[in-house]
């Protein structure tokens, strides 16, 4: 019997780097009389679903994300074990 | 002096409904040798924030959300206030 564990990978910009959605979303919020929202950054998560028998889950995980999950030139992501 | 606050809002497909980015995910990553994941769900976070003299901060908040950021009919959101 093979457990499974659960991992969140949250990947944001970083700060500095321009968001349009996060613009554009918070320019929707003003029009539809949003207007206590000062600003809006957008972001990704994945969900994975991780087989528990692997050896060194941490620093793959850590693989996965700086090679397909984010760019880290822009991106800043954070990674969670549930 | 007007205080801010933050509210992260969390937005992902409900359970059931396919999600073709993680399908493509997860299929990416058994390519490049990784394995050990078993399936992938993928979704988007908004950081907002927001003047914190606003009055039923929460109900627009969710109003915000069911109107704009999430899909109710595929997707579930979780407001979380920091």
């Amino acid at each position: 019997m093979s457990e499974t564990c659960k991992a969140v990978v949250y990947v944001r910009l970083k700060d500095g780097v321009l968001d349009p959605q996060g613009v554009t979303i918070q320019k929707a919020l003003l029009q539809m009389g949003y207007d206590e929202f000062a600003q809006v950054r957008s972001g990704r998560f994945f969900e994975l679903e991780v087989n528990g028998s692997v050896e060194n889950i941490d620093q793959r995980l850590d693989e996965v994300c700086s090679r397909l999950l984010a760019n880290p030139v822009i991106e800043n992501y954070r990674i969670e074990k549930v």
